[in-house]
């Protein structure tokens, strides 16, 4: 079974560069130099680190799938040097809901997957879930993104349309972080998580 | 904010007598005496120790939950001296499924919500999720039911019409544990969790 629990550690270590900390919505998080992606859970504290683990979906249907299948990529293209770690938390209210409702919110009044769908494959996601790993976790998902420089105002487009959509009205927590690596001349092997 | 987290410890110790558990699917676990349930984390190793976390909603629409909601009677009930911890891990071809697929599964084709429905209220039912606690659970769920002595033999039946379900084609593995505790005389206060 491959793994599925990831530490995202910020410090003075790790393969990503912090570029910018944008604070968002409710609590922000501290910057630091460095943020460190790995599956073993850090031995040392950092400035912060969250964690999330990958599961199965929530809301896709099986053609949805499909679609998304076909067009993305992994992690780990040789060219994607530029990524953004976004953690969410929701609030209660959306918590609450049933499954149809949360569906309902999600596709067809905010379209989240038919948006993500026309910035593929530049637009390179995995999505981990933090809600189910205890009580105490302070987001409901870290999302993750790989793309190239070049695709950087791509990104931020999608970010607005996610961002006005009726899903969003139950976003309560959210940070942007912008990251960057070198090219992989020295070192082709970029990790896949 | 309410408590998420609980463990399920046997052992010397608990409310709950263990009256006996049948292995049914996959690895069994031993017997023990007691089990106790609680939210803070054994301070001492037992027999064996679970542990589950309450969460959304997974597959029930808005129709189907005010349903359950209008019927369903809380855990704890003076005379619901009998309970089930029921443990079950489902396949990876099923977390595999895209979500209208297990929808389909459990309900259209299983109807999950409809037999647990008619039951309603005798046999008060809980559901906690281990999946996403992490990469090393051994189950994917812990269900919970308490219910008066003179409503075992429908509990009875009401396993029966799941086990035989399409849904129970996904079941890995399934230890059915039977508990009895007395009635509250010297004692009316009965945890709730």
């Amino acid at each position: 079974m491959t793994s599925r629990l990831f530490h995202f550690q910020a410090g003075d270590q790790g393969l990503w560069k912090i570029r910018e900390v944008r604070n968002g919505v409710g609590a922000g998080l501290p910057h630091a130099p460095r943020l460190n992606v790995s599956e073993a859970p850090p031995g040392t504290p950092g400035t912060w680190s969250l964690r999330g683990i990958r599961s199965h979906e929530r809301y896709t249907t099986t053609p949805e799938h499909d679609q998304l299948a076909a067009r993305q990529e992994g992690l780990g293209r040789a060219d994607s040097t530029c990524a953004a770690l976004i953690p969410i938390r929701k609030s209660e209210a959306w918590w609450q809901l049933s499954q149809d409702r949360r569906r309902a919110i999600f596709e067809e009044q905010s379209h989240h997957t038919s948006i993500g769908l026309r910035y593929l494959p530049a637009i390179a996601r995995r999505l981990y879930h933090c809600r189910d790993l205890g009580p105490e976790e302070p987001f409901d998902f870290l999302t993750w993104f790989e793309f190239r420089p070049d695709h950087e105002e791509a990104f931020d487009l999608l970010l607005n349309e996610l961002r006005a959509s009726p899903e969003w009205r139950y976003v309560v927590r959210e940070v942007d972080i912008r990251l960057e690596r070198p090219l992989p001349v020295d070192n082709p092997q970029i990790p896949n998580p």
